[in-house]
């Protein structure tokens, strides 16, 4: 099933299913307002929705044309908003850059920051920001979206919560992360809103590329139109998402609705390029001597997408524009 | 005006007008369901809100009694809560206990942290903990709550966002806090789900105590029924709440909702007394040669409360029970 958001003018839009093409959608108010309401009700709401989209792919009902561009965020507020850092290459090559050392901990102990919930950007808003001397980033990731977890939840457990899984651009303001991080209290201004993808979709649209804790394909970013990276979601995560889920709950349960990130999907084989530029620098210092590639600019547009194994779209495409605001 | 939130059932519970002297409860669902819907339209509202919080008062109209223990949070689940630090004298004594360095930085860039907002604990909900040895502690603090701040927002342009004030119980997990910290992502697991005072008031009712910026007034935490601490809420507070707001939406808007708390207050004269327990141990330490004070046990109980000049509850009292869960 794939789910998505209209922006109808209402703070938190309208809920639509769409069909597996993303060619049609429906607004589905008889059954939920929101993707909030769905999700706060899923065991009962989802069998609903499911029965739509089958009828929607099968011809039995018609849709509307979706337009991506009329899209929000498929949740625009959240409660919740947990951001792992699971994939150890990212993690290694950003510390590189700030020259901060890697302890042997983060093998075992995952990152994980609490970030901005109350504001995700539509697929194509653009990444506002008021001075490019922040140096702008994007940042491709996997994202789950879970009902209620109880605290104390085990990774086995946890599996089960998962409920939906979309795309996330976490923009990231490298300039201002080396102080918030030495403060030791996590991101505030060094992370701006984060976009989702155009649709969210449930694990069994993954098929086998989704073995119920990471998923198997390549994640595609492109910038300003050229291919930057496409590494595997499914290698190298030193944490899965049932860990990083068991993570975020060991001290407190997770309200239905609660997103989990997997950080920036990283590969430690550097030649299917990256998910975020301050990698890219930072093996061009290794290799050249000196970081070439600059952060972004205004007008550069930034494009993340996941095919699976046929080229089909799963979620859509993020496709934001960077702007002065 | 004062508001509260009955624990209905629901997951955001019903908006109630309370009474100023907190005993007279009036459901008002014809104006707003919850508190998040009248903030997401506070201009509009509020008026209405207040017309019925004046009529209570002059007991033209009839409410029902207030029963504390059926209250949630007045924000059961928020979108955005944003802890500040701005007692140094806390941040001085908390990371000498730790035995960090407090860098002079500290004077001119706000400490603040993203919190968890998606399960604030009701006044009287139990603080659930698995393991004691966790190192549990209170930590009484000022929070105020938004409506839309716009990104870039000044600290005198933040004033006039400022719709609604309480107070939180920012329960800290604090064995588990130092290697969090030393991450630099910020709090995860050493910050569980924070309580909220019984009532959220507006500046109005603090009188002469609000100069726009600051309350005056002690705030008063009892630890197993003894007073524990009554810092001056007003004084040794470096960075005001505007100044907070401004600091969090420097590079994003802020939604209606918002919560951003002062920090634990704290005082540099240590007569006062404490809001949370690290510090009364960090004063021992320097006083005797160590640490006498325990952290919280099961059974323990701490509330917190802020009274005005006349010894009337402003916002009710925030009262917990530490249980094992």
């Amino acid at each position: 099933m794939k789910l998505a958001t209209l922006d109808s003018g209402s703070r938190d839009g309208t809920l639509m299913v769409v069909d597996r093409d993303l060619q049609w959608a429906v607004p589905v108010p008889q059954i939920a307002n929101t993707l909030q309401e769905a999700l706060d009700e899923w065991a009962s709401m989802a069998p609903k929705l499911e029965n739509i989209y089958q009828s929607l792919n099968g011809g039995e009902i018609e849709g509307v044309a979706l337009e991506v561009e009329q899209l929000a965020a498929p949740l625009r507020r959240a409660y919740q908003w947990l951001d792992g850092s699971a994939y150890l290459s990212h993690v290694e090559r950003v510390r590189k850059a700030r020259g901060a050392e890697m302890p042997p901990s983060l093998w075992t102990d995952p990152l994980m920051y609490q970030g901005g919930s109350d504001h995700f950007l539509g697929p194509q808003e653009p990444i506002c920001v008021a001075d490019d001397a922040f140096g702008v980033d994007f940042e491709a990731e996997v994202v789950v979206i879970t009902d209620d977890v109880p605290l104390g939840v085990t990774p086995a457990q946890a599996r089960s919560h998962i409920k939906l899984l979309t795309l996330v651009n976490d923009i990231s303001l490298r300039n201002l992360i080396p102080s918030e991080l030495a403060k030791g209290f996590g991101f505030v201004q060094g992370k701006p809103a984060s976009a989702l993808a155009p649709v969210v979709v449930t694990p069994d649209e993954l098929g086998p590329a989704w073995d119920g804790a990471k998923v198997h394909l390549p994640l595609r970013t492109y910038w300003n139109g050229k291919l930057f990276g496409e590494p595997d979601a499914g290698e190298d995560m030193q944490f899965d998402f049932p860990q990083l889920i068991s993570h975020g709950a060991k001290t407190r349960s997770l309200i239905a609705g609660t997103l989990i990130g997997s950080g920036t999907v990283s590969n430690v084989d550097w030649h299917r390029g990256y998910s975020c530029i301050v990698e890219r620098r930072v093996m061009e210092i290794i290799e050249e001597g000196a970081a070439v590639t600059p952060f972004m600019s205004y007008g550069d547009r930034v494009r993340i997408e996941m095919q699976d194994s046929q080229g089909r779209s799963i979620f859509g495409a993020i496709e934001q524009e960077m702007r002065r605001c």
